[in-house]
């Protein structure tokens, strides 16, 4: 009944700002952009490369995030850190995701 | 710590894709747009005019909203329902919400 583009259109859109605050919250413990990648899409945020590396540049950049270089291992690594900052987003982002669910929740029970 | 516009943006991003799929949950009763915008408004989904009327003739030519002039009273004023098509999506996102809701809730509680 629905074609795959329109769905993953209205899916894409529904999820987008969910990578953001997916990030703050498993950034909290530093790792490299790889690493969350894989853990992004294990958890059910999957999001490309393309997609999430220039996010995480930007995410630094509004001083949510901050990065430091692992130079320890063969491969230097950046690792990234949600910043206080960012988890005071997080928070919000969190607070106002609950606010959209018992809204959704609410008008699913109107039927 | 965070400023207005800043966390207004990150907002707005996890905001977005919901309004969609609270039409198509409202709209399973016939209504009109400024009805429609009233009630969005008092459920949490605040959208201003200029971003809904567009979005609901989107949604019509994709099919997912019929609509009806309704001539009866001293002005007429166009009725939009959520078609079948419409149901069908607001299920699929409402069921990826869950998903989402459910991952989210699983990375807070590791911090």
């Amino acid at each position: 009944m629905l074609d795959d583009e329109l769905l993953s259109t209205h899916l894409q859109e529904l999820r987008r700002g969910t990578v953001v605050l997916a990030c703050l919250l498993i950034l909290r413990r530093p790792n490299y952009g790889y690493a969350l990648l894989d853990l992004l899409d294990r958890r059910g945020f999957a999001v490309d490369a393309n997609t999430l590396y220039p996010l995480l540049r930007r995410l630094e950049k509004q001083g949510l995030l901050t990065s430091d270089w692992n130079t320890g291992e063969a491969r230097p690594r950046k690792f990234y850190r949600t910043s206080g900052r960012g988890v005071a987003l997080a928070d919000t982002l969190s607070r106002d995701w609950d606010e959209l669910d018992t809204a959704l929740r609410t008008l699913k029970g109107e039927s």
